[in-house]
């Protein structure tokens, strides 16, 4: 893998304009670090690929900007090899915000040590224990607070968050209804991923179809689109429902801001609630999720699935088939083998 | 005022489209009417006049549409005159929804007794101690959670709730910022009633004079608008801002609803809450703003004022002066008189 003795990395020279990464991203290669007082040496296992990855690129948000000239940033997945830092020891597998590189070398802020969990491989914690889990999870759950009995709708339905929102919502109790843009999606997402409806919003009669789908009507929504899509599940929200603001990738690829919803007066005669979130706020708090998430990965209730994708040198290839729609479920990047022994 | 020995009421017999008011309320006399086991007489003094009353003229919102044939509904505050209910006794002064109508027969259920404050009119309950008051105390304080050293940026801020916003957040240590639709309005705003800004949204410079009036960005905005404006602001909007959502005056006079802000991607990334509220939600703790608030008013400490008009009979024409913005503050009409020693 080449992870011995020299640090491949993709580095950030240009703010990408439209989806031109190969011009944006050059590699680069530099002997590995080495790790001083406090610090540790990380060796990438995986590699998550995320939206808000393009975002990190282009401009300040939760985050800063990425610097022009930095490596790359991406959550990672890696084994600790050498610690200068009480909390680490060599051998931790770790996860947090890192590079795009064979080797980091960090403070240890941000990186949490995954534990071990029987009956789950580490891959979960690239996808459903990372980011992508702790964004359905706590979205859904902090953000949503969705009872025993309510009904949950979540738009992007089939994507990496969309299908676990919909199983952490069966896993409360809840009517998980998902919108998505095909009907072999909508189909799979009720025979495969356990929702009690799915509804394709290219349907001409979608309106009709997502009513008939919410016969109590909705007490949480699963903001991840934005746009006409919202206006149609507002309609039909009840009495202080719940909307966690997770994406509104309707506005991502537009090169003019798209209009917001026409009808927000329901979220005001309905009392309801509206709140952003970002997943980084809940970092502190993902062993809490693997406690009660990891079970049931372990006994099979909880469906996840990782598009695997093999090298560091193929990172800025997977990065263009997270935006065309070319992957299935969560994106990752295997950079380096799993420890032996995990 | 003809109170005595008849009924006078305005009666609801069509929906309303445009403003056809006078079409489509109609006046009747009738004889007035006699308690029950369990209910009260409620001779009234003041009828409020709000927007709501349209709405619920119109559709089913928070409150179910008015049945057509049904005297109007209006929140009054009026005199117990005789009691067959262990809550009230003859004499005590009450507020609540009740009609547009010299008399009317309650079981009690929304109304409240009216305490007497040291130093505070009755016609404060039907303005700043009243449904005006409460939508900016509660919308304020309880949706709006200001802190010291915040910045609350209120629009409408010239209407009846929009001054009582800003100067609540004066009074719990806030920067006040108001928006409104004229450069007197504005100065009024700064001079009389003691914001620290106030920006006319008419002004070419508009969106530079906001940020201007907000060096350390938006904390709270109190929503009374909708549209471009709320653009304005949420592009000032600080990290876990929050947005009690009053109003979307800006929608209501339109025939085809209109768009949202197009930039609600930053209430995701700054962790912004946005809630819908109903002042009648707040009902049972009118005594608990009465107690705060009331000190504020015998002091002089809070500016409030009410356009009083005259006579249940001229009702139909206030209501159209509330919409053709005709009048200053909050809009009442007096229907009877005060009681002896209040």
């Amino acid at each position: 893998m080449g992870q011995q003795d020299v640090n491949r990395q993709w580095i950030l020279v240009e703010r990408p304009s439209g989806d031109n990464y190969e011009q944006v991203l050059q590699w680069r290669e530099e002997p590995v670090p080495t790790p001083g007082d406090g610090q540790i040496l990380i060796r990438t296992i995986y590699l998550s690929l995320d939206p808000s990855n393009r975002i990190w690129m282009e401009k300040p948000s939760y985050l800063p900007v990425i610097p022009l000239g930095s490596v790359m940033w991406g959550v990672i997945l890696g084994e600790v090899t050498e610690s200068r830092h009480p909390k680490f020891k060599a051998g931790d597998v770790v996860t947090g915000l890192g590079t795009w590189a064979d080797w980091m070398v960090s403070d240890g802020k941000g990186f949490d040590i995954v534990p071990r969990l029987p009956g789950v491989p580490l891959l979960a914690f690239t996808s459903v224990l990372g980011m992508t889990g702790a964004t359905a999870y706590f979205g859904l759950y902090e953000i949503g607070q969705p009872k025993e009995g309510e009904t949950v709708v979540v738009s992007a339905a089939a994507g990496a968050v969309g299908t676990l929102v919909g199983q952490f919502a069966k896993l409360r109790g809840c009517r998980a209804v998902g919108i998505c843009g095909s009907d072999e999606k909508a189909d799979w997402l009720v025979r495969e991923m356990g929702f009690d409806a799915a509804v394709n919003y290219k349907a001409e009669d979608f309106r009709a179809q997502l009513k008939a789908a919410c016969p109590k009507g909705v007490d949480v929504y699963f903001e991840n689109v934005g746009g006409w899509i919202t206006e149609a599940v507002y309609s039909l929200l009840n009495q202080r429902a719940r909307i966690p603001l997770c994406g509104l990738i309707s506005q991502y690829n537009t090169a003019e801001p798209q209009p917001g919803p026409r009808n927000m007066d329901v979220l005001l005669v309905r009392r309801c609630r509206m709140e952003g979130f970002i997943v980084l706020d809940f970092l502190p708090r993902m062993g809490e999720m693997a406690r009660e998430v990891g079970p049931w990965i372990a006994d099979g209730r909880l469906k996840w699935k990782v598009d695997l994708d093999e090298g560091l040198e193929n990172a800025v290839k997977s990065l263009r088939k997270l935006f065309s729609g070319g992957n299935m479920g969560k994106l990752a990047v295997r950079v380096g083998p799993e420890p032996a022994g995990r």
